[in-house]
């Protein structure tokens, strides 16, 4: 990690970044950076380190109600589904359409029941939205009509982040209410690998702290095709490229939080195209979590991709290793894992639901094994050997039944004669199921209908109200 | 770790084991054992920690052909499909039957051509002999002619390792030559839990040297059925009872390579259902592991199971999950992780080329990240940067990209458009391939043809001549 660190500082200082924005030129300039003769800002290794120090080391996503409240510090994991496919799976079909502006209504919902997922964001793109600021609003309106989780925004230009404020606000109630309890981030990728800024996405980096919460950096060059081959040589990178990202926002906003978000993915070589399920990938978000808590900032990761378009058995090790290495590793938010299918190109209900259920695997993988006079179970194993011969009976058992194991509701624990007698149904059939309960009937109000009727009547919104019931007959 | 293993030594110190056999009693009570007020067998501590001591902490699973020997030892990883199923999931099948001599067979020739798989046992259980005798032998031929990698025979009574050596021998050529180099192991589960030692499988156990090779003694109590319910006790339970297996071997033949097998399980406490797929399981099997590397003993665990029936996506997280956990905490063999389905009732072919991908990934993982001047890349970054702009073709993408990277025959990495031009396959229709391409096409001649006649002469060998070509049309 020193290694990585410190060759990540040499790049900075050495080869710096190019195409800074002016914005971060002009304070960048007065705090001891300079423009090499290439044309690219170059950053002291002492700011740098000055600049992660004087990051805060914990942050919060807020919820909307305050019931799911995110603390981002130490080792604390959560969960998000991630983004941005532009292709929906339908329940039941093997078939990716363009997403749209529903799909990412009923997403939202989805995630709304989803006990283990924590957050949301813009899981899908609605594609046929192709206007820029209605996209961005639409986006925002259809997620935060759907779940009250913390939702993180996504703007493709700067300017929309007025809009958003303007509807926060009154979802919130008032400026202030939301101030108080802010209840959704933004932020994006600024640095285009290798090494260059990007321009519309710095300038929302350094506005993102208007929304209240941690400005979200993320990067995510790709092994072998924007960053190096050598695993170690696209880790240097990619924290060089992150904390560029992270000096966009402390130069700009001192002492903002930051959610640190080094995200180096894989090409497949054969073929250069994006890989996000091997063992590569696995290693590189585990690393980049070790790394970020080695700095002691908030941070996030991409883990719990699959490369498979079916929502089959490939779909299932792929996400469960990269996950669960992501999170023993104590990544701060672990995303892409809910329902993100074929390297992020689409996404599927069904396979939100089941990832669901193995992230609660994963929660109680976390929580380890507790270790106590009383759980080491001495008088207990004494009872038993000159009592009654087994253990289902004792009051340990009875009174440990409901806390020390997670009892899985969707995966598969029956006899081979039960599972065949009820139809052999595969893990996909259960989560149609489920999805399909939950989709035809959770359509919650999370907005004040009149609230809504203002912002309907103040924004572009392109979610139909007759898709927003029950009676829509969508599901 | 140090708490569980004073709480270990604690119960063999004062609760003991019931029903040691003569032969096991005979010497442990001149090593200062005794036998307690309620006729249970208590082990002095400094015993118990002279025994591990005196254990060997290397031990070798060895091949036929010398090919893949297996070295367990510090933190070595191997994998081994596990067993004893009692029923075969056909391929494209969704109904689990009785396991059958040829499926065992075949199950071996599967495994001989499975890269990742790096040994072989008694996986499915020929469920039509029902002859012990008849049954020990069968197996054991019906192993060796499959494959020649490491098989791991199993006795039901120890007078039919007689058998199987004379077997050994002729198929080695020699009683010298497969001294020299034994290819075979056996041992047991010589302990019935709580704390009692089972006759048959103790006398095997105690006999188990006789094959050359490690004797493996493997404990599986069930958390809140026949071990505590608290995690932390039944790993105390586990340790107390796999000490009291490899005691049964050190006291009888000292300083004999031991396989330390702590394979703690969990009862899904809902029903009492044996479970294998879930978080708790994990972590037992990781924490089991870790133990045993505290202790520096070759060891071995049970991982990579579901509770799955269907080849599914449950059944892909579950294996993954705890699969990766027993890796990284450094278990020498990882057993149950090759086709084993539904906690351990059924075996698939195709979850065996599956999982066979799956483990390829494990073990990238457990390669890690080489940090080095040159894979820090910071010289490459340079390059690239101020030249072509991407990595894609630099010398040392082309260089690393044969070994950085493992690259999947199986796992899909198709865009979603040319995945359902293909016909929207699953990872199990593409297992179901390779299955049949193998099975129809791999008869090995492991066994000399001359020495077959005479092993067909000498032991009722049930597998017909003609199952073991490709022209018998099974495949």
């Amino acid at each position: 990690m020193e290694r990585i660190h410190e060759t990540a500082l040499d790049v900075l200082e050495n080869i710096g970044v190019a195409n800074a924005v002016p914005r971060l030129q002009e304070v960048a300039l007065k705090k001891g950076c300079r423009i090499s003769d290439s044309g690219r800002l170059v950053f002291p290794r002492t700011l740098v380190e000055d600049c992660i120090a004087g990051t805060p080391k914990t942050a919060f996503y807020l919820s909307r109600d305050g019931s799911r409240d995110l603390e981002m510090s130490g080792r604390r994991v959560h969960f998000d589904p991630g983004g941005e496919a532009i292709s929906t799976l339908d329940v039941g079909a093997n078939i990716y359409r363009p997403s749209t502006l529903i799909d990412l209504y009923d997403f939202a919902r989805l995630t709304d029941k989803m006990e283990h997922l924590d957050s949301f964001g813009k899981v899908v793109v609605p594609t046929e939205i192709t206007d820029h600021r209605a996209h961005d609003i639409n986006t925002a309106y259809a997620s935060l009509a759907g779940t009250n989780k913390h939702v993180e925004l996504n703007f493709t230009h700067t300017g929309h982040i007025n809009d958003a404020l303007d509807m926060l606000y009154l979802i919130a109630g008032s400026e202030k209410a939301y101030r108080d309890h802010p209840f959704c981030s933004t932020g994006g990728c600024p640095v285009v690998s290798p090494l260059t800024y990007g321009e519309d996405n710095s300038e929302v980096c350094i506005d993102a702290p208007r929304l209240g919460s941690p400005a979200s950096v993320i990067i995510a060059p790709q092994a072998g095709a924007t960053s190096p081959a050598a695993l170690a040589g696209t880790l240097v990178q990619a924290m060089a490229e992150t904390l560029a990202g992270l000096l966009l926002v402390q130069l700009t906003t001192p002492g903002h939080p930051v959610l640190f978000g080094v995200w180096p993915f894989v090409s497949d070589l054969r073929t250069g195209a994006f890989s996000g399920g091997g063992g590569e990938q696995a290693l590189l978000a585990a690393a980049a979590a070790q790394i970020s808590n080695f700095y002691n900032l908030p941070c996030s990761v991409g883990a719990g991709m699959t490369d498979s378009k079916a929502v089959d058995n490939q779909a299932g090790y792929e996400r469960g290793i990269t996950t669960v290495l992501a999170a023993l590793a104590g990544s701060n938010v672990i995303s892409e894992v809910g329902g993100m299918m074929g390297s992020l190109l689409g996404c599927s209900f069904e396979s939100m639901v089941i990832d669901n259920e193995m992230l609660g695997m994963v929660q109680r993988i976390l929580r380890g094994i507790e270790v106590t006079d009383e759980t080491l179970s001495y008088h207990v194993i004494e009872d038993v050997v000159y009592g009654a011969g087994h253990y289902l009976g004792h009051p340990q058992t009875l009174e440990l039944m409901g806390s020390e194991f997670l009892y899985p509701t969707l995966a598969d624990r029956k006899s081979p004669e039960e599972w065949e007698e009820n139809g052999s149904h595969d893990i996909r059939d259960k989560a149609r199921e489920r999805t399909r309960s939950i989709l035809s009937s959770h359509y919650p109000t999370h907005i004040d209908p009149a609230v809504d009727k203002v912002l309907r009547e103040r924004f572009p919104l392109q979610l139909p109200v007759e898709a927003m019931t029950a009676t829509s007959g969508r599901w």
